[in-house]
């Protein structure tokens, strides 16, 4: 039984236009859960230990609903090339290089310490097609106190030799291999992760599909980000009626178990309607659209219709792990469609990437995203004073204006379900 | 005679397309002026000072071509309305401020200080209309080392009492002995600042104009940044084709001195008709116009047509000083243009932003941006060894990535005009 409290600014999202704001409050974290917030502490718990962060800010920690992680070594490169040719020339070479172990140990290290300092505390991670490979990074989270879901990748079509799992069955036999040797990690869990649909063969779908049942897994994918992308998709899937019925088809679009699907930027009004009601998240990754001249995701139809909404890095199409970066992309990449593609589509205000950022993506790891009563305790501890200003700022101006200027350095304190990771 | 040499992996642009890049090379600065880029010292310069400074990037300064000094208070805030709204309820109101020096004097050191530490070694700098606080903020300036040209801004109509120049006579006065005081300054120039067509009178810009003619000053003012503004110009002056025009019929458009002009966002034929064949410098500022939901200025256009581009923070409708962030931002609104707007506008590549970043914006500033022979020595010395790669990379990638991930901290020194200023 391991009872304490933080002692700062608490800020979190009470919905996606509300932000609840406590000055000089207590956060009340009871094994790993948090206990509430408190403008004093509660007689119950007078004397548990406490830990006075001043005029520091704290805000629940972010979730980065899409990164791939073995990219992460290529970050910020080759940005010269749309979806298909970029994974063609640069993704698919970079991930043929986990086969070795030893590159794989080096460069997942890197992205796993990177991803400490970050503002991150949860995540949906793709790995690469190899098993020792991915459960090498899953090892390397769980060490790092990291929540995670992590996939071991399955592809076996339109995609390198050495990415390529040459039959179906054996591609689901290994996946069904990684899943068992998952249950090692307490923290770290595995997520079914057919790479896209112009890379899984019917079978391989129909064969994940009878995993995804048996072991009651979640999904990651992609979806509708690029046009040349679903051009293909209907070419391959000539009966399907959009780019999602190709997941749908085959209980992976958040019917049963839940899903999250990467991008979403061209998604229509049969694919919207499919998505509605499900357990279903949109990995909304403002800046990999625009770095692969994808577009801009219709977010606000997204919010209207009450489907969920996270937000990704998606390393490395994305450049950085800042989900604050995300945010500010986030909010900038919709005024942009607002002004130049649809006037109908309102631009996203600062509440409600914040709320996407934690609460949105959380939602997919349960009572994640916010520190009522209840929720798992992920929590940043945010020191703003290299950030001056002439005058006092609010608690909410200096909240907001991370958005756009907070980086690692700025993260002070990190805690996820309780555990304090610096 | 100050002589010596920087050695490290050196990098600048040859022109739009190419980079120069030399390995493990020296750099000689001679009384503050580039003496060339050599494999080893040449037996004339056999002996004088070196720092070596290993496997660190050495890269021209960046010139920011648009920063406004008073609003850096407010950065990262308020970024909920549309230019003229947003010019009412925030940068007016911060503006105000300027007119007790004690505010002027904290506001302003916190904007040099952190100026200081960045990427950037010019700028062109809005003031306020306060005389005496621009002055202020122009010692600052010198006393720190940077190469600048800071406007005292004029405005006389359509803004708040607290900054509204009551008569144009008595502003062009207050201008005059404003220029003769900044004779103290030896690094630090002023430069022509009517805040924008909406914001001033005819009689002000006709009582401009002769400054202008008098002591040969450049100029710098927005222009065509948003649709409303827009409207508005054709409103206030019916008679002008275009706003650029509006500028022109005072001979403030870079025919005889230089101009720079912030945004051309919606800038059309005619307007880039004008600007052909001048000394006019685009300051491109993609931040601020996706903050503003104003839009994605036609860069490529202007670089077809032969038009002088840099880039510029705007501040506070940009968030940070950084000028690596303005040039990611250029590329991926670019793209985004490019796939959303305008099919035959081609994304921006690398060489193109860091050109503008370097030798166009620089180019205003007379031979500065580039490590040629007979350049002003403006250096940046980049330590990237945080951003870890589990292979090597090459000098061109490593400079590459730093326009997405490079923050403050990666400036392991900087050098204006051969002066050391950390």
């Amino acid at each position: 039984m391991e009872v304490y409290a933080l002692k700062g600014n608490i800020c979190y999202s009470l919905d996606k236009d509300e932000l609840s704001i406590h000055e000089n409050s207590y956060v009340i974290c009871e094994n790993g859960v948090c206990a509430g917030v408190y403008p004093d502490l509660p007689e119950d718990y007078r004397g548990i230990a406490c830990t006075d962060y001043g005029s520091r800010l704290i805000i629940p920690g972010f979730t980065d609903l899409h990164v791939h992680a073995p990219q992460y070594a290529f970050r910020g490169l080759g940005m010269d090339l749309e979806l298909l040719e970029w994974l063609e020339g640069h993704a698919f070479v970079e991930e043929q290089r986990y086969s070795d172990l030893n590159y794989a140990k080096r460069a997942y290290e890197i992205f796993t310490e990177d991803l400490v300092k970050s503002a991150t505390t949860r995540a949906c991670i793709f790995g690469t097609v190899h098993t020792e490979a991915t459960l090498l990074l899953m090892e390397l989270l769980e060490k790092a106190g990291f929540k995670a879901c992590v996939g071991r990748v399955n592809m076996d079509r339109n995609c390198p030799e050495g990415l390529c799992e040459t039959d179906a069955l054996k591609a689901a036999q290994d996946t069904e291999r990684w899943i068992a040797r998952c249950q090692e990690f307490q923290q770290v869990k595995p997520i079914l992760t057919p790479r896209f649909i112009p890379a899984c063969s019917d079978e391989l779908m129909r064969r994940l599909s009878e995993l995804q049942k048996r072991y009651g897994l979640p999904v990651q994918s992609h979806l509708s980000e690029n046009q040349a992308e679903i051009a293909w998709v209907m070419e391959l899937c000539p009966e399907t009626a959009c780019y999602g019925a190709a997941y749908d088809g085959y209980g992976m679009f958040g019917k049963g178990s839940p899903a999250i699907m990467a991008h979403c930027v061209h998604s229509g009004e049969e694919e919207i309607g499919l998505m509605k009601g499900r357990k279903l998240f949109v990995a909304h990754c403002p800046e990999s659209n625009a770095n692969l001249s994808s577009g801009i995701a219709p977010v606000r139809t997204f919010l209207d219709e009450g489907i969920k909404v996270g937000l990704g890095s998606d390393i490395a199409a994305g450049s950085g792990l800042s989900v604050f970066r995300a945010m500010a992309l986030a909010v900038q990449c919709s005024k942009l469609k607002w002004r130049i593609e649809d006037g109908n589509l309102k631009p996203l205000k600062f509440s409600e990437v914040f709320y996407m950022a934690t609460r949105g993506g959380g939602e997919f790891f349960g009572n994640v995203g916010c520190f009522e009563k209840g929720y798992e305790f992920d929590a940043l501890v945010i020191n703003d004073t290299d950030l001056r200003s002439p005058g006092e700022l609010t608690v909410r101006k200096r909240l907001e204006r991370l958005m756009y200027l907070a980086e690692d350095k700025h993260i002070a304190a990190k805690y996820i379900c309780g555990r304090k990771i610096f």
